[in-house]
């Protein structure tokens, strides 16, 4: 396998772009890409103060490099669950977090969720009244209240993850096995400011997992290699697997049930619903300030009430 | 495993409706349901003429029987597509449909594809200008046009078709997967007659097919057992495996993904489109009569052109 635009040899075979490209041209390539999704989706602009929520994972470093590359402002905003303790998962990758933002000379901002709130989101879950999967039901509540909270206190004017196409269809796929109609309207690559509510934008959002990885390993960016011990098992990774079965048998059924699910929407399909966790009541937390539903206090200081 | 009915022996459980039932007790439950779905969804009444569409498989004589014991007036129509003629797959399966239909003293109308039209599906399908798939396209396309033209000429209120949940969810998720608007509009349990169309409706859309396939077995009718050769790894099949494992992991998923979609037809998330075969010109076919689009022939007898 050649690269398309010099002949060397490939490192890597896009089938659903019939694209195959060495390292340097890859390494060109995905920036370029990334540049060009800012574009088309108006993410954002070279004079926006960006945060980026990091996980020291490949992901979300590959994201913080390339935007950094491309010369944009970007923060990185690290959370510290807690997450297994025995083996330092979350120590270590904030260890990772730090070196990169230390070695490219960036800022980044750590919240320790146990240091901050008194206890870390193992401990939460673990007299939670949530069901199955609670953990990662806990910890998703508990990282949108931070990172929306952090960004709108500090004014950034977007607050970015790094998100891929393998996570968006995954979930869009347990999202569509369910018609859950509210999160089915709210998969846009950009979430646009709402009162309460930072703007929440998407860059890796067409770019396959493996293409993300692939840019990590190349430019040599240290990140935490394991994947979260709470997702192991996690319906999220069941459906990548089916998805991947299916890119394997017939080549573009990920980014084409993503890129039509998002003309989709585009159509209006879906119109926007509040999820439970996130209706307008037009209150504030009794707390934290942040917006709220029906009761005094938001879902997430709820969960100190437990 | 008992029955939850009387305590005896079941021979099925139902995990999605934690319901396990003996022999006797399931052979008068899927009849009960189907009532209760016939009813539910408003599909027919015992004062209407019904065609039901039968290829000899498990699915549609299950069907035609239950109709009958529930004493509806329900016709069969047979159409011998041609397929496999060194085997006799077709010739096998008008036997099985027409064995039923004598022991039951009920009325078959056979529609023979090539002594008809002069040609078998797999004769068209080889000239034809269809890609991958062909053949199957080429089968579909025939079949809804004759289901279609023999309800109308004949006068019966409605074209009842087999198809159960599996059936109804492998088509979902593969219309899910291509995000296929005017297809995800059409799933309906019955779609009401419009002009050109006859009233079309599915009273198994709501049972597993491994229950279609046990009322069957139990009630033993001989049905043709294996699957059409042209259906062999088409994506159909390859989608329905992967909702076999959600529901083994997950029991239930199956179910919920084809209510919650019918939900969410009724609340109009689709909006009625028309398929490219079916869009409505209000012209009819000069051959046949038939709705026909843009063109002067239908869908159908262009293929006879090509």
């Amino acid at each position: 396998m050649r690269c398309r635009k010099c002949g060397e040899k490939a490192v890597i075979n896009m089938r659903q772009h019939r694209l195959a490209l060495c390292k340097e041209h890859f390494l060109e390539w995905l920036p370029e890409q990334t540049e060009r999704f800012i574009r088309k989706y108006d993410m954002f602009s070279h004079t926006d103060r960006l945060l980026v929520a990091v996980s020291g994972g490949k992901d979300s470093l590959a994201l913080w490099d390339v935007l950094w590359k491309l010369d944009y402002q970007a923060d990185g905003l690290y959370v510290h669950l807690g997450i297994d303790q025995e083996t330092g998962y979350s120590d270590r990758s904030e260890d990772y977090a730090r070196k990169f933002a230390l070695e490219r000379n960036l800022k980044l901002l750590v919240v320790n969720v146990q240091e901050q709130f008194g206890e870390s989101i193992p401990q939460i879950a673990a007299r939670s009244r949530r069901g199955q999967g609670k953990v990662c039901s806990v910890c998703g509540l508990a990282k949108r209240h931070i990172f929306n909270q952090t960004a709108q206190a500090q004014g950034y004017s977007a607050l970015l993850t790094a998100h891929n196409l393998d996570d968006e269809a995954a979930f869009l796929l347990s999202n569509t096995l369910d018609w859950s109609l509210p999160r089915l309207a709210r998969g846009f690559a950009v979430l646009p400011a709402a009162p309460g509510f930072a703007r929440k934008v998407k860059p890796f959002c067409r770019f396959y997992e493996r293409e993300t990885a692939a840019y990590a390993i190349l430019r040599e960016i240290a990140y935490v290699p394991d994947e979260c011990p709470y997702a192991i098992g996690s319906k999220q990774l069941f459906f990548k697997e089916d998805l991947n079965r299916w890119e394997d048998e017939m080549p573009g059924t990920k980014l084409r049930f993503y890129l039509n699910y998002l003309a989709a929407l585009d159509e209006g399909v879906f119109p926007e619903r509040q999820e439970e966790d996130e209706v307008l009541s037009g209150k504030l937390c009794s707390r934290c300030g942040q917006p709220t539903t029906a009761g005094e206090l938001c879902a997430f200081c709820r969960m100190f009430e437990e």
